[in-house]
C-alpha cells in the first residue's frame, strides 16, 4: 500500500506515512509534538486538528462539535490518513480555551481603557506650604487644610487622632513640603464633600512611585489577596492559602458553632487574620523595584460570604445558621484597618462589600458585577462554586438567587486526598474504559500531590462513564482492576499508585467523597431548578453560565454536564469567570462607581431561601443521580452513554 | 451716761447698750453673730450692717462705698452707737457678694429655663421591633435602621464596628425591644443628617432615667470633672484633684520638654488620663439613688489650655514652646472615648474644644463663652488666673487676647505652703498694722494646712499695706515680731504657727513666693496694658472685668488691686465667675450651639504674641513693684497708704 503524503504545519519537512496511518501516529513521526491527555482514546477531545487539505476518515468525533467538523477538525488520535493531507496543529491553549471556553482565573489583569484616576477614591497630592511665623502662627493642622482647600478644592478635611498626632513632626522634617494621602469619602460633586487624611510623609513623592491597595477575598476554604497598584490598576502580586479557621471546622455550620463556644469567635477572627497577614507577606515580597510595606497599603477592598465576614470582623454569626437564619449585617460602612485589626496602614479605609443574606455575601454581589450579568439583556445563570454553592439567575432587570450548602469538596477540602489548584493537584482526569487506568493531567506537571475541585469532578465523570460507579454513584466491586479496592473507609479506587506520586502515597477516591461531591451537585442542580421556578424560565432557556469561583484552572464543561453539576446547555454558552469574587472586590478597590453598584446589586436582589421552598428537597434527591434521576434533562449525557453501550 | 436701746432685726429683744458702744459690742449683748473676719481693725469690711434707724458715727468707712454709706451700710467694728437704733444684719452671703461680687465657683447649678432637649446632641430612644422570619430576613442591622428611619426620621444611621458585634445579641435579649442612645452628629436641619449609634440595650428603659454626660477641666494644676444629667443639665457631682501631672513638671514649659523626653508624651498622657479616671470615679461614686457606673457616661466636653490638651491626647506639643510657638492643632473633630482612652463608654463622643492659639486654649473660649462676653456691648476685660494668665479683651464685636506666663502660684503651686481651695485652705488674711499678727479663715473652718490663691493674694496684699514688705516686695527684717524670720530659703513671713496647724509645721510665706506672685502679678497686668493698647482703649475705660479661674473660693477684690494684679476700677465692675472654663465645657455638654458659639469665639479672636510685643518687657517690668512703679494707675491704693502712712 502506498504511503501518503503528509505535510504538518509545525514540521518543515514533509513526510511519508503508511495507508491507514493515524494523524497522531503521523505527527509522532514527524516529530510534531500533539498532546493526547487521554492517551489516545479519543475521549479528551485534546488532540484536535485542522485537516487544511486531504481525506481523512475520522473513526470517532464524540469531542468535537458539528461546526468544529464543519471546520475541518479531527481527533489525531482517532482519524485515519486516507490520502496526501495538509494538517495544521492549533496552540494547545487554543484548544484549551475552546473546551473549556475561558481558563482565566486570577491571572494578571489590567483592563483597557479604564480611567482609573477618575473614580479612585484615594488620592496622593504632593504639597508645599508656607512655614509658620510669628506673624502668621496658624495651627499646623489648619496650615495644611488651608492648603488643601485653596489649590485643591478638598473642604472638610477630616483628620484622625492618630494623624494629629502626626503631622507637625512630619511637616517640620519635610521643611514644609509634604505628601499627603487622601481619601474622597464624598467625592466633589457631593453637597458635602468629604475628605478624609489617610497619611502624610515628608517631602514630594514622585507621582510615579505605586500607590497600593489589595483586593481580599475570605472564602470559607480559600482566602485570596491581590496587590494592586491604584495608580493603574496593575496586579503586581496575588497570593492563595486555605483560610487558618479550617482547623476548627470545614464548613459554615461548624465555623459558627465553634464561633459561639468561649473565645470561639476571637480565635477565628485571628485564624483569618493571621491567613490575611501571611498572604499579605506573601505579595509585600513578590513586589519587584521598590519596596512595599505593609504600612504602604492604604486601601483595601474584602468579599466573602456573610458567615466569613462576620467571623473576620468579630461580629456574632450565631443568628446565621437559626432560624430564620438573619446576619447582624449585611451591608457596612468604611471602616479602617486599625479599628479590625487588619496589619496595613491603620487609616487605611477598608470596604467590606455588602451582601444580600445569611448565605448569599460579597462574594456573590462583587462577583456578579464582575460578572457583568448586571448590565445584560440576556437571561444569565451565575454559580459561584466555592466552600457553598451559589446562584444567580437573572439580567439587567432582576436578580434572583439562592444558596446551596455544598461543602468544600469542590475546593479539595474535605475529600480524602483533596487539594486547593495549586502545583501538584490532578486537575484533569481520562480513565480507559477497558483497563479503568487513568491518566492525569498535574498542574505544573510534576508528580501529583494531591486532587483539585476539577480533577474530582473529571473522576466522578470518567468512574460513571467507564462504569467503575454506577448511577447512584457506588463504586463497582466486581470490576477486574486492583484500582477498586476495599479501603479503611469503604470501597475506593486507585488514582495514583504511590510510587507515582510526591509523597510515596496511593492517591485515591472513597466512596465517601463521591458521595459528598454528589450531594453538593445535587443541591446545586437543585437551586438552579427552584430559581428558574421561581421566575417561570424553564432552565433550558438560560442564554448564557457563567461560572465563578475555585475551580482550579478550569472545568471541563462536558464532565460537569456528564454528573450532572452543570445543565445540560450547548458548550459554548458557558464562561468561565475564574475567582470572581476577587475580581469584584479589585474592581471596587480602583472605582467608587464599581463599590456603588456591588451596593446596588445586593439591595436588588431577591433572595429565595431553600430551606423554605416546598420543592427543594424533592428536586434535591432526584438530583443526588449521575447525572440525574431524569436523564431527559441530559440529552447529550444519555446520547453519550447510549454510544458507550 | 444712759443707754440706747438697740433692736437688731435677727433677734426678737431690744437692748440697752451704754452709749459709745459699737454695733459689734451691741450685736454680741444680743446674741446677734456678727462675722469679723479682721478682728474688728475694720480692715476686712466684712461686718458691714445697714442701720435702720438712730444715729450712729462711723469711725472709719474705708471698706465702705459712699453709695454702701448712702444706703446706710456701717461697719459694725467701726461705728458707735449714739441714739436708739435699728440694725438689720444681711446675710453674711449677701455681704460677701457685695464684695466680693460672687463667689460662685462650682456650685452645683441649673439654669432656668432652659431646653435641654432641644438642643442636646445625645437622645435616647426605646423601640420596638418586629422579629424576623421566614418571610422577613432582614439583616439587624438594617431592621434598627428602619425603625429609626421610619419613626423619627433619622437618615443615614451610623453604627461603629464595635457596636456591629452587640446589637444581635441585645435585640434578642430584650425580645425585640430595645433602647438605643444616639448622637445627633448633624441635625434634623442639615441636607445631610447623620445619626450615630452610641450604645444600644436591651428592652426599655424610663425616660425619667438619668443620662449622663461629663464636663471636663483640664487645667496645669488642677483637674475639674462635673458629671451631669443630660436630660435635665443638672450637675449631680463635681470633683477637683491636682492634675497628676504636676509630679513632672509644674508649668506648661516643663511639662512640654519633660514630653520630648523618651516615654515622656506617653507617660504625661497616662498621668492626666489617670486624674481624670480618679474625678470620675470620684463623681461616680457620689450618684445618690441609681448607680452610675462609668460606661454610661455617654457624652464628655473638655476644656484646657492648649499643651494641656496636647498632651492629653498624645499630641506632640514641642512646637508651642519654640518659636514661633504653633500647636498642632487648635480645633479637634469630635473623637470617641475609646480612641482617647478615656474610660467612660468607648463610642460616647468627646468634644475637645477649640483654642485659639498655643497659649490660649479652650479653657479661654469656653470661658468667654461661659462669661457671656461675646455676647455684650460693654468693652469687657476678661481674665482667668490658673497656672498661666489669659487676658480677653473685647465684647459683642471683637475679641482680642493674650497670655501671660504667670506660672502656678495662684493655684497653690509652686509656693511652699501653697495649695488649692479646699478645706484646710487659708482663703483670706488680714493682719494687724501694731502687732503683725495675721487673723486668717480657713475653707472648712478647721485648722489651717496651707495657703491657696485668694489667701496667698490677701496675704501679700496685708503685708505690703502693713509695711512687712515693701513696694520691691522685699521683706523687711526690722520689724518688733518673731513672725518675720530668715528661713531655709531667705526671709520668711509665718502665717500660722505650728500649734495651731493640722500637721504641727508652721506655715510660712517666702521670699521666693513672694517673688514669684509679683511675677505672675506683673505679667498679667503688663498684658492688660498690651491688649488695652493694642485697640486703642484705654484701660480704665473697662465696663466691667470678669475673672475666671482658680482662685479658691473668691478673691477679695480690694486686696487684687493693692497688689497690682487687678486694674484699679470701681468693686462693681468686678464680676467673679469661678471656674469658666469647665463651666463653658458644661455649656457645650448639653447644647450644640453653645458648642458652636464657642468654635466661632475661637474663630475671631485676635491674639497677640506678648514675645513679639516691644512694648510688653518695659510694661512687665514696671508692673513687677506693689501695686506699680506708676502709682497714678492705682488712685485707691494710693490714697489708702496715705491714710496708713
Amino acid at each position: 500500500m502506498a504511503g501518503n503524503k503528509v505535510k504538518f504545519d509545525k514540521s518543515s519537512q514533509e513526510i511519508i506515512v503508511p495507508g491507514g496511518s493515524l494523524i497522531s501516529e503521523a505527527a509522532q513521526l514527524a516529530g510534531v509534538d500533539i498532546i493526547q491527555p487521554c492517551g489516545g482514546q479519543g475521549r479528551c477531545g485534546r488532540c484536535a486538528v485542522l485537516v487544511e487539505s486531504g481525506k481523512v476518515r475520522r473513526r470517532s468525533a464524540l469531542r468535537l462539535s458539528e461546526r468544529d467538523i464543519e471546520q475541518g477538525y479531527a481527533l489525531a488520535c482517532q482519524t485515519v490518513i486516507e490520502s496526501d493531507s495538509a494538517i495544521s496543529v492549533p496552540p494547545q491553549e487554543k484548544i484549551e480555551r475552546r473546551l473549556t471556553t475561558d481558563r482565566i482565573v486570577a491571572d494578571i489583569i489590567v483592563p483597557d481603557g479604564y480611567d482609573f484616576s477618575k473614580d479612585q477614591t484615594i488620592q496622593r497630592i504632593s504639597l508645599k506650604l508656607t512655614p509658620p511665623n510669628m506673624e502668621d502662627q496658624l495651627d499646623d493642622a489648619s496650615r495644611l487644610k488651608t492648603v488643601l482647600r485653596r489649590n485643591f478644592g478638598y473642604d472638610n478635611l477630616f483628620i484622625s487622632l492618630n494623624l494629629y498626632r502626626k503631622i507637625g513632626d512630619i511637616l517640620r522634617k519635610g521643611n514644609w513640603q509634604a505628601t499627603v494621602i487622601l481619601e474622597l469619602q464624598k467625592m466633589h460633586e457631593s453637597p458635602d464633600p468629604q475628605v478624609r487624611l489617610i497619611d502624610i510623609a515628608p517631602g514630594i513623592i514622585p507621582e510615579e512611585q505605586p500607590l497600593w491597595g489589595v483586593a481580599i477575598d475570605i472564602g470559607t476554604t480559600t482566602i485570596t489577596v491581590w496587590l494592586v497598584n491604584l495608580i493603574n490598576g496593575e496586579v503586581i502580586a496575588q497570593a492563595s492559602e486555605y483560610n487558618g479557621q479550617i482547623a476548627r471546622g470545614e464548613d459554615i455550620i461548624s465555623r459558627i458553632i465553634y464561633s459561639s463556644k468561649d473565645n470561639g469567635a476571637e480565635e477565628l477572627h485571628s485564624l483569618v487574620i493571621d491567613t490575611i497577614h501571611q498572604l499579605l507577606a506573601q505579595v509585600c515580597k513578590r513586589v519587584k523595584g521598590r519596596k512595599c510595606n505593609l504600612g504602604d497599603i492604604v486601601k483595601a477592598t474584602i468579599s466573602g460570604n456573610s458567615t466569613m465576614m462576620h467571623l473576620f470582623l468579630k461580629i456574632p454569626a450565631t443568628s446565621i445558621r437559626l432560624s430564620p437564619f438573619v446576619t447582624a449585617v449585611n451591608e457596612l460602612p468604611v471602616l479602617s484597618a486599625g479599628e479590625i485589626g487588619l496589619d496595613i496602614n491603620p487609616e487605611a479605609p477598608v470596604i467590606c462589600l455588602p451582601g444580600v443574606a445569611s448565605y448569599v455575601g460579597s462574594d456573590i454581589t462583587a462577583g456578579v458585577y464582575s460578572s457583568g450579568m448586571d448590565d445584560t439583556t440576556e437571561t444569565t445563570l451565575f454559580m459561584d462554586v466555592g466552600t457553598n454553592g451559589e446562584i444567580v439567575l437573572g439580567s439587567h432587570d432582576w436578580l434572583v438567587t439562592c444558596a446551596c450548602s455544598a461543602g468544600p469538596a469542590f475546593e479539595g477540602a474535605g475529600v480524602v486526598h483533596g487539594m486547593r489548584a495549586t502545583n501538584g493537584a490532578i486537575e484533569e482526569v481520562w480513565i480507559h474504559s477497558d483497563t479503568y487506568d487513568p491518566t492525569v493531567r498535574v498542574i505544573g506537571n510534576g508528580k501529583p500531590v494531591g486532587i483539585c475541585g476539577s480533577g474530582l469532578i473529571a473522576l466522578v465523570a470518567e468512574m460513571f462513564m467507564t462504569g467503575i460507579i454506577d448511577k447512584a454513584g457506588n463504586i463497582k466491586s466486581n470490576l477486574e482492576t486492583n484500582r477498586v479496592r476495599e479501603g479503611e473507609h469503604g470501597m475506593e479506587y486507585v488514582v495514583s499508585w504511590g510510587n507515582e506520586v510526591e509523597n510515596g502515597m496511593d492517591i485515591v477516591i472513597t466512596a465517601v467523597d463521591i458521595d459528598n461531591l454528589l450531594r453538593a451537585k445535587g443541591a446545586i442542580f437543585a437551586g438552579y431548578q427552584v430559581l428558574a421556578n421561581s421566575v417561570g424560565i424553564p432552565l433550558e432557556l438560560t442564554e448564557q453560565m457563567l461560572i465563578g469561583g475555585s475551580f482550579g484552572k478550569y472545568i471541563n464543561i462536558e464532565k460537569g454536564i456528564e454528573i450532572g453539576l452543570l445543565p445540560d446547555l450547548p458548550w459554548d454558552k458557558f464562561q468561565f469567570l475564574g475567582n470572581t469574587s476577587v475580581k469584584g472586590a479589585y474592581y471596587a478597590l480602583l472605582d467608587r462607581k464599581a463599590h456603588e453598584r456591588i451596593s446596588s446589586i445586593a439591595s436588588r436582589m431577591t433572595y429565595i431561601e431553600l430551606s423554605a421552598d416546598n420543592s427543594f428537597y424533592e428536586r434535591f434527591m432526584s438530583a443526588l443521580f449521575l447525572p440525574h434521576t431524569d436523564l431527559s434533562l441530559f440529552p447529550t449525557v444519555k446520547k453519550a452513554l447510549e454510544n458507550h453501550n
